[in-house]
This record gives C-alpha cells, sequence and structure tokens, in this order.
C-alpha cells in the first residue's frame, strides 16, 4: 500500500498550537539555513506562472539526490472581494528516486510561516545586530507571521504599523495582544518607517506601487520587501534599491518577481545562500542601507515540508484532505491557529 | 467552507466500471477533441521536468479564461523491482480567477486513459481509414487502454502483440479476455508490426531504443509512438521520422522529449489541432507513412479532469484521500477496475 501522508489546514494549526508558534518559526528557520548551506546540491529553476487577468498561478519545483518538492500558489488580491484568502497554498514532498509522493500538506499556513522564517533568516546577515524597532506595512494574513518571527527570533520589541486598510491594523493589534510586543498604530507609511530599523513590506496590492521612497530611507536600514513578488507587483521605488545593497533568493526567478524587475539585468545583487555559506558579504557598515528582495523560492518550501514532515511524525498525525484554509475574515490567516 | 473535491484512485476506478471503458474512452476523446479546437485559447508551456539518475518527476500546468490544471507525473522505469509502478500521476482542476483548487484526482489511471483517448484522435485524422489490425509493442501498464482505445472508439479487431517480457503479455491477454478482441502473440517486434495497419509503440525503457527500423515500416501505416516521451528515451529510429509525415502535440515540448530529440530543429512537424480544425493536412494518400510522436501534453490531462469532474458529479460522487494506486503486479494497472 503506497501511503501519502496528509496533513490539512487544522493539522498544521493543530502542530503550531502544540510546539508552539515560536518553536515551529525556529524548526523552519533552522531547515531553510540548513537547505540554503546546500544550495548547490539543488535543481532549481524559476517558478512556473500561469497569468490571468485578476491574477497568477504558480507551480516550484525543486529537488536533490533525495527528494522533490513543489508548491501550488495563487495570488490573487481581488479575492478578498469574495471572501477568499489572496494566496492558497499547498505541496507534494516526494521520493526523488521512486516518483512515490510522501506528503500532501496544505501550504497556507506553512507559507506564511516559512516566508517569515525566511525573512529572519536574511535579516540575520543583513540587519544591524542593534535592531529593536521594526516599521511592518500591509497588515493583511501574513503580518502577525512575519511580526513574532521577527520578536521570538530576532528581538524586535516594537513595531509600527501601517495598512491602508485600518481593519486590517485593528486585527493584527487584536491577535498579537496576547505578546508584550509593543504595537504603535501609525497615520502614514512615512511615520512607521521613521526611526524604524528595520523595514517590512508585506502588501497585496497587484501594481506597480512604490510605498516606499528614498525620502524615507535611514542610514543603516534593512529592508524586508516581502510583497513585490510578481511582475507587475512592486513595492520599492527603484531609487531605494540603487541606494542600496540588494539581496535575493535566487536571481533569475527574483529579476523577473521581485522589486527587482524595475532594474535593468546589469545592477548587481547578491544570492543569499552566499552570505550564509560566508562566499559573499551581507552588511559591512552600520550605515549602509540593505534591501532582501524576497518572492518566496521553493527550496523554502521544501523546507518547510521537510519540517512538517518531521515533526507530525514525531507528533503521530495522521489526516484526511482539507486542502485551503477556511477564514470567517480571509486577512485573518491568523485566527486558525 | 472551500471544498476541494477529491477523486482517489478507487473513485475512478467506479466510475469506469459504473460508465463502462468503452464510454469513458469516447468522452474523454470528446474532451480532448472539443479543447483541442480551442488550442489558441490556452497558456501553454513545456512541462517542467526535474531529473534525477534513476527517473523524472514533471509538472505539466495549462489555463485559459476560466480554468487552470496541471498534472504532476513521474517516470521511473526501475520502479518494477520496488514493486511501484513506473508513472504514478495525480492532478488539479482550479478556478483560475480565484485560485480555488476545485478537484484534486488520481491521474495514474485517467493518464492511462487520456493517452490511449489522445491516441485514437491522432489516429482518426493520420490512419487509413480501413484499418484494422495494430501491433502493440510493450505490453505494461497502458497497453490495455490503448487496446481498447483502439478496438472500441476505431474499429481495430485484431492486435498483435509483443513484449521483451512474455509475463506482461500474458497480463495483457488475461486482462482482455472477456472481449471479441482478436489477440496475436508474436515473437518479434518484425513479426509483430508485419502487416500491421497501425503499429502502437509503448516501451519503459530509458534508453535510446530504435525498436521500430525503416525496413519494418510497409507504405501506408501509421505509427503511434507513446514510450519515446522523455529527453534519452526514444523507440523509433530516426530514419522512420526522416520516411515520415511527423505529428506531433505541442511542438516546443515533442522537441524536447519526442522521438523528434533526434532530428534538428529545422525536420518539420505538423501539430495535431492544426489537422484537426483543418487548418493543415492530416494523412494525405494511402500509402503515405504517418506518425503521431506523442509525449502527452497538458491540455489532455485539463480535458481528463473536465471530464471527470463532470461525470463524477453526474454520479454525486464524494471523496478521501489516495493519490496513486496499489498494485499487486506494477504492470498490471488494469486490475484496479
Amino acid at each position: 500500500m503506497i501511503n501519502t501522508q496528509f496533513l490539512n489546514v487544522q493539522d498544521i494549526a493543530d502542530i503550531i498550537n502544540k510546539i508552539g508558534i515560536e518553536n515551529v518559526l525556529q524548526g523552519i528557520a533552522d531547515y531553510i539555513t540548513s537547505d540554503y548551506l546546500r544550495w548547490q546540491e539543488f535543481d532549481k529553476c524559476p517558478r512556473v506562472a500561469n497569468y490571468s487577468t485578476d491574477g497568477v498561478i504558480e507551480l516550484m519545483p525543486v529537488s536533490n539526490a533525495t527528494s522533490y518538492a513543489f508548491k501550488y500558489v495563487n495570488g490573487h488580491p481581488k479575492n478578498i472581494q469574495y471572501g477568499l484568502p489572496t494566496v492558497m497554498a499547498f505541496g507534494i514532498l516526494a521520493d526523488v528516486n521512486t516518483g512515490v509522493p510522501l506528503l500532501l500538506s496544505e501550504l497556507t499556513l506553512t507559507t506564511a510561516l516559512r516566508t517569515a522564517a525566511m525573512s529572519v533568516v536574511a535579516a540575520r546577515v543583513l540587519a544591524r545586530d542593534d535592531c529593536k524597532s521594526m516599521a511592518l506595512i500591509g497588515n493583511g494574513a501574513q503580518s502577525e507571521f512575519q511580526a513574532l518571527a521577527f520578536y521570538y527570533l530576532y528581538g524586535i520589541n516594537e513595531i509600527r504599523l501601517y495598512d491602508i486598510d485600518s481593519a486590517a491594523t485593528d486585527k493584527l493589534v487584536r491577535n498579537l495582544s496576547h505578546t508584550s510586543l509593543h504595537l504603535t498604530r501609525c497615520e502614514s507609511i512615512k511615520e512607521a518607517v521613521s526611526g524604524a530599523d528595520i523595514i517590512t513590506t508585506i502588501t497585496a496590492d497587484k501594481t506597480h506601487a512604490t510605498i516606499i521612497t528614498l525620502d524615507m530611507i535611514e542610514q543603516g536600514v534593512h529592508i524586508n520587501g516581502v510583497g513585490g513578488d510578481c511582475p507587475g507587483k512592486t513595492e520599492l521605488h527603484a531609487d531605494v534599491l540603487r541606494a542600496a545593497s540588494v539581496f535575493v533568493e535566487y536571481e533569475p526567478q527574483t529579476r523577473i518577481e521581485g522589486d527587482l524587475q524595475q532594474l535593468p539585468a546589469s545592477f548587481a545583487v547578491t544570492e543569499l545562500w552566499k552570505v550564509l555559506s560566508g562566499e559573499s558579504h551581507g552588511r559591512t557598515t552600520d550605515s549602509e542601507v540593505t534591501v532582501f528582495d524576497s518572492v518566496g523560492f521553493a527550496l523554502e518550501d521544501y523546507s518547510a515540508l521537510r519540517y512538517m514532515r518531521d515533526i507530525s511524525n514525531k507528533l503521530r498525525k495522521k489526516r484526511k484532505i482539507s486542502l485551503v484554509p477556511t477564514l470567517a475574515d480571509p486577512k485573518d490567516l491568523f485566527s486558525i491557529i
């Protein structure tokens, strides 16, 4: 009997509640770091995207000599109108030597976790050592995960919040009220980023937005640019990239999808695995501006799937199917937990 | 509540048993024909393959303005040694406007059905009108489906069998003993193809094989080349292609994967949709040799998923998860039915 383990949304929520989100984020960050240090073992490609009027559906495969993983993920900003999440995902971990799918898992919750864990993995080598405050621009479905990852794994204790939809910020504040994080609501992006050590942008609008402009940038800041992750969807003004040292996951993909899409191919960037392995420099001075132009790479899903498989085996979990989460408020993914 | 319908292997087997394989093959052939006639509506790409020592894992996405589909499929010839099928598959039909996965279905059984249905769709415009006999070289997991598709949908009444593994041929004969098909066991490929109106090759060996050579080819034959479907995996000698009119599903993919991989990019081929739509000629004379260099294209899975969704809705099927089939004899996929 070939059995494919299945982790549905509730299973992942149960894991988080059992293990604690701090430990899950840390565990995924460790798995990501470990896999990024084996970067050259992996067969990589930019994700395969089918674009439509209102969104995109993408497949993200990656493999090495033992395992194969892929993620299905969509991006449909207008889904909010229909009461659906803008991003939904699921994926497979398979035995590369036989093709047997070993694990089918929901990856909507897990994508939020791994994206936040990845942001911290990058910030550890790119941000200043003394960072305490972070601006969080965009307070949607993934924002709590970013906030908690930087709180638990990085030592950020003040987060400066801004969203064009103040109800989204209400939700974030409510969801994180149990923590000792100091949450500051701001009236503008400019106010939020002023004085912040780290700026995280994680907005959903599918437009060439310029949420962050050069005049907002202070010396030594690290920008964790998460929401500019699709052709035609950017967050940072090109001048911000030009004024910074820019780091990426997988360069061929980020050139297509990242804020980097605004710049010519000759604009130099550094792949993060080189910094993690010590082959390249990360931040070199306290005054430097660094940008992690994050788009989300298949290897992070591979890491997350490995982590979830290992932890669910430890917890002896069994399962049925429920591929994407159901949310009363589609901006409130956190409510599942 | 977002529900993703799930059709496991047993569900598909139940559908076939309820509706009859003749009707299922005809239904899928009709859906394929209808979708091929809308060819230019679709966002297409060659499949995305991750190769390893012993096999390949592939993702095959396709979409139009309403639906998105992808298939996960492996090809691991050595799986037989471990009691596993060489080809296993599953896939998704999704709403392109929201990204919601509507249907998760097994596609191992379904791939065998749709590949056979596609072979007939091609033969209808490429083979002679008076075809009665077919050579079937390779009697593995998909062979019964080819045999039955040509029997029920095309009027073939004699099939000339050859496989290097005589136990595979035993199995095929046993599985089809309930039909009035005249099955002739042959001692060699040469004997099997001699006098056959159609030659179907569907072998699993991942080598540059030349199962069919020019000296075996008789005037007017149609070759349905199914097993040469991956870089390094061919079945027809290049001279056979040179002596024939060659038809393909999606040219960019077949140039990489088909028997066509042996020939330069300048070798002319015709995409099948053009023949179906009347834009190009299929067979023009009774003496012409035609080759359908079939590799399996994502659009056929889209059609099969649409068919299975529609028929399962009619049958009011509900379901749980079982992504790939379990076979006592991995060459005997037909035993599930």
